[in-house]
């Protein structure tokens, strides 16, 4: 493989070998085929370091829809051969997820929820030690609701933190809760909002990012099923929340951010806040209006990669 | 509405007020319009008591492709007029999920996961609020891992119970820890039960099922990107879980169980055991086998709905 890149590989043999992905699990190697069920791929089947060995750049996100069109964008940002409407989908043999490769990205959907990305990520974190993929970024691009921001803001994940602000995961294994750190990377983050000032007119901050594993009741709205609160309960829940840096709710970063750390893989997530729930919680703004929101996380990570590939000096 | 139903209806007028679905949220009646977001509709846009006033059945599984398999195979099934391929994707302006409707009978896609059904029976449950609809019978079909069970073992579930066979589930409401039971309706179980015995060669139990928040550690695999513990350790903690009456693992029954039953809704779960745990992790059955394992809850909620409306007697 040439190297492609030209700002993150080591010099020393040696940094350079630590960059590949780290699965953490002494018994994958002795099976004698892996079949990553809700990829629909497996080791046998597929020749998975000829068809992903290249893979330098992921990018996840929960909607099937929405990482098909990144997949599309992509393709026309770097400028590669083909059409980017005939783009196939790798797991067109599940609809668990879809998964889009365009040169060195790979464009995944996860569904929503921890749960859900969270199958994925083993799967992918498997999928890219199988074929010796080195120097892999990741990033989740998402939509969020916004905590004291106006609708159309990115956040880049500083931390990403539980219902209590925590920033951390609590796994269960064998019964037995474990609990693992959710720091990401901060180079990488940085690189985004350095990204984001080269962009015009695009809205950019740092915070800490919380996830919760409902989106009604535990993100403290008052329009589910179930409500069991005040709105002034509600309202002090998301002032203590802005108190401790949370800029955005989501569902997903992180399980992201624990599992990318724990096997060594650079990560960011970068969601756009689609409301302020300061002001609400129902997302109101016009459809058209959603959708250049819902791009944007898609146009600062195509820059970055499009600077990290020196397709941007 | 014409009474459509031979044997749920209370012949008292107060019960049968009592059977309609409960939202239990004081603010919703106040609002002006309620976007159901994840679905694509809303009270302002939609005239959903014109739409889904007469439905009494609502089956609910992970995969969009299987639940509009099942609205296609419900319609033959039910002898309605019409071609069944060209049922209609309700929520065609999204693809969080997909829903059919097919006479009385609703099929819903839930994706993967606590969080992910959690969202999904929000909007569901204040859809049929709504819709003013009466006597709902909830049903969630899927697939699991069986715990001592043949693979295409049915388990109609008794108890919903987390990963310490406790039959609760937490949810997290303003930062704090709420916990609610996971009872389903003991009546309908033993109705499917019933069912099941009708069908020829039809292997179900009723039994516990174990819901995790994880495919790979949360379930003691040996198979996932991380993996701490031995195989005995596994094998003990699969025991256990036997021994407290769990018989399959899949990731969504306690939040169902835990809001049908805040709702008043009546619900069920039926999953088919895809393989038996305690022989392995990772699902080997040819896909035509599989394929026939994955539409047995199908075929027995099926039968369930046709004597219901009076097709069988």
């Amino acid at each position: 493989m040439a190297p492609i890149l030209l700002n993150c590989m080591g010099n020393d043999h040696k940094e350079y070998i630590k960059e590949q992905v780290q699965v953490k699990n002494p018994y994958l190697d002795m099976m004698e085929e892996d079949i990553l069920y809700h990829f629909s791929l497996g080791t046998k089947t597929h020749n998975l370091p000829e068809m992903f060995g290249d893979i330098k750049f992921v990018c996840v996100g929960g909607s099937a829809n929405r990482m098909k069109a990144f997949a599309q964008f992509i393709h026309q940002e770097l400028k590669l051969s083909g059409n980017p409407d005939e783009i196939r989908d790798i797991c067109e043999g599940t609809d668990r997820y879809c998964m889009y490769k365009v040169g060195p990205v790979l464009s995944i959907s996860h569904g929503m929820g921890v749960p859900s990305i969270s199958i994925m990520l083993h799967e992918l974190i498997k999928l890219l030690h199988h074929a010796q993929c080195r120097d892999v970024v990741l990033f989740r691009l998402g939509t969020s609701g916004g905590v004291g921001l106006a609708p159309g803001t990115v956040v880049v994940t500083d931390k990403a933190v539980d219902y209590s602000f925590r920033p951390q995961f609590e796994q269960v294994v064998l019964g037995k809760v474990i609990t693992r750190s959710t720091e990401l990377d901060e180079g990488v983050a940085s690189e985004l909002l350095q990204c984001s000032s080269e962009l015009q007119n695009f809205p950019t901050v740092i915070g800490n990012t919380m996830c919760t594993h409902d989106f009604y009741e535990g993100q403290g709205r008052l329009d589910g099923a179930l409500c069991s609160f005040s709105h002034e309960e509600k309202l002090e829940y998301l002032r203590k929340a802005y108190e401790a840096g949370v800029r955005n709710i989501e569902m997903e970063s992180t399980v992201f951010a624990a599992m990318c750390r724990v096997c060594g893989l650079k990560a960011a997530v970068i969601c756009v806040a689609l409301l302020n729930r300061f002001e609400g919680d129902q997302i109101t703004s016009p459809h058209d209006v959603l959708l250049e929101y819902q791009q944007r996380p898609q146009v600062l990570v195509s820059h970055f990669i499009k600077k990290r590939l020196g397709q941007i000096v």
